[in-house]
């Protein structure tokens, strides 16, 4: 009997819960009840948020007005949350992770297969460090990655969607995994390549940027596809020069093309790279962070200096002129009518590379 | 010195137009005059379009504000405009390409070359027909195609996009024609995959129309974004099947998603089908071609109509659930909400045949 555990339970958390808590319940090779660890806050009203998702079924604070199943469990107890559960979902905030990891090592299930839904590695000049690693090689287990065009509200209301499992291996527990998430409305596929996915799931934030400049300089649909077809294909060149067993099959996977569709449609780090390029750049990313997102940093624009560090340190900046073009355009070193001219210099040169 | 001739010279070749007289009076290989065939009409002020268009150097009818270049010379006998062409770039509307052809047989230097611009083949039972096939058998010459991810009036605003050549083994007439079409704003790429490059082409309108349903539903980025990639999936099986020669690197070409891209966001396919999904199937994709298309057909309903015959002819119904699905809609036999629900039937099963 395979017993699951989510580990965080934010938006994206509670949805997957609610995905999960419905095969639960159905399939017989898993318990019923699906435990959730809640980092716990008290809600203005004085009650505590696990208390009110154990009464109501509901995450009325990061998804309210949507039913996560009666077999969801709450517990605000990291450690005991985990300590029965063979399969561990990660869903936290990707700045937490390290933090969650170090807590739960020696607390765990040996035999625990984990899957990060975590978007949004670190990349270090010494390579990128992968959610799924950071995982592996501190609890040492085997773990997988769930991305895709995955808007976490659409698919509460159970709107047709579809995600990717990449692993590592592991063919049958990347089934169970599957097997767990998949329903009518929400398809998953798995691939053999746990790089690929995560990359995509990181890399797509710098596109989504470049379009989002697009956007705001007024450009057209034919530039913008132009700019996520010439993103896409350095999202490629960077994977595979990362990690070599990446697949370009795995591109035409939910987590590749469609969820790049979905971010550079819709989106946070479009609509601020629009802002930013319809004030042509006399605003800075920080003070419309501030404005539009709270003050949270933007994750495209975080990412686009690491990978730009990764590409000095490697010598690899001529090849990749679409994110070389973004890390410049953001940092304010350039215009944002940079994005596309940097294709009619390079362009010939770079795509016989490519 | 090469000599190059446009046989057609409505929106798109207008266009053309001006991109290859730009390049050839700069190239030192291609004589500065290009020639283009216009099918001579009478504008509202009794002047003849040909000689409106040498006197000022635009389509005034089908181009309106745009200079093509003082070297474009518009000519209204088809037989006299390509008789001292080595290079024929075909841009008329499909339906006019075999009376072109036949036209034409005899009539064309033995040594010239041909581009197809031509989207929308026709799909019969015994295969389909590709324009550029059409042409070389008819005309006996070598013949590429050239698509993208194109809209006429954005590149004529010299707007940043991108195109694909498509050849068949003749790498260095695809050569010329890159160095042809290619400016600094046109970035023009060349891939040894004709048949890939034009079914592409084609097929691209199938899937907007399935867009076009999900916008007309309000389902969101993430469903849409799904189907897209559903389409994209099945653009490429069903190519595969027909031409096994197709490269699957051909679809991350401009032709392949960026133009995927292009037709399911702006486009009137995407745009007709959305009306026709708002009204729930209410109101005939006739009546609505009638309203918004002044009676024009909707270059994707027809096709999706050749290439379900070709599915059924060859019993391959089960594997394109997403084109089965498009069909039957348009052709009333399902309900628009019928985009989604066949993925939730047949999913598996396909997935694990594309």
């Amino acid at each position: 009997m395979n017993k699951v555990t989510i580990v965080g339970s934010g938006n994206w958390g509670s949805v997957a819960a609610k995905l999960i808590a419905s095969n639960a319940i159905k399939l017989s090779n898993f318990h019923d009840e699906v435990r959730m660890w809640v980092f716990e806050e008290t809600l203005p009203s004085g009650e505590k948020l696990t208390d009110v998702i154990n009464k109501t079924n509901e995450n009325v604070k990061y998804l309210p007005g949507v039913k996560l199943g009666k077999n969801v469990v709450a517990d605000p107890n990291l450690e005991r949350a985990v300590k029965d559960a063979n399969m561990l979902v990660f869903v936290s905030p990707h700045q937490f992770m390290e933090g969650i990891c170090k807590r739960l090592v020696g607390k765990i299930r040996t035999d625990a297969e984990g899957i990060s839904l975590v978007k949004g590695m670190e990349v270090k000049k010494e390579g990128p460090c992968l959610i799924s690693t950071l995982i592996s090689n501190q609890l040492r287990i085997n773990c997988s990655v769930l991305m895709g065009a995955n808007i976490a509200n659409e698919i509460a209301m159970e709107n047709f969607s579809e995600a990717t499992v990449g692993y590592r291996q592991n063919k049958e527990a990347a089934e169970k995994w599957v097997q767990l998430f998949n329903t009518p409305y929400f398809n998953v596929t798995s691939v053999e390549d746990v790089e690929g996915v995560e990359m995509c799931g990181t890399l797509k934030n710098i596109v989504a940027v470049a379009a989002g400049f697009i956007d705001g300089l007024e450009m057209g649909n034919n530039t913008k596809a132009a700019i996520m077809r010439i993103g896409l294909k350095e999202m490629i060149a960077f994977s595979k020069l990362l990690f070599p067993s990446v697949k370009d099959s795995t591109f035409f996977e939910s987590c590749g093309i469609a969820d790049l569709i979905t971010t550079c449609m819709g989106g946070r780090n479009r609509k601020v790279a629009e802002a930013y390029a319809k004030n042509r750049g006399k605003r800075s990313f920080d003070e419309l962070e501030a404005e539009m997102l709270k003050g949270q940093k933007l994750q495209g624009v975080l990412t686009v200096k690491e990978v730009y560090e990764v590409l000095t340190a490697r010598g690899w900046v001529e090849m990749f002129p679409l994110i070389t073009a973004v890390y410049k355009i953001s940092s304010g070193l350039l215009p944002p009518s940079a994005i596309v001219e940097f294709s009619s210099n390079s362009h010939n040169r770079i795509q016989s590379r490519l």
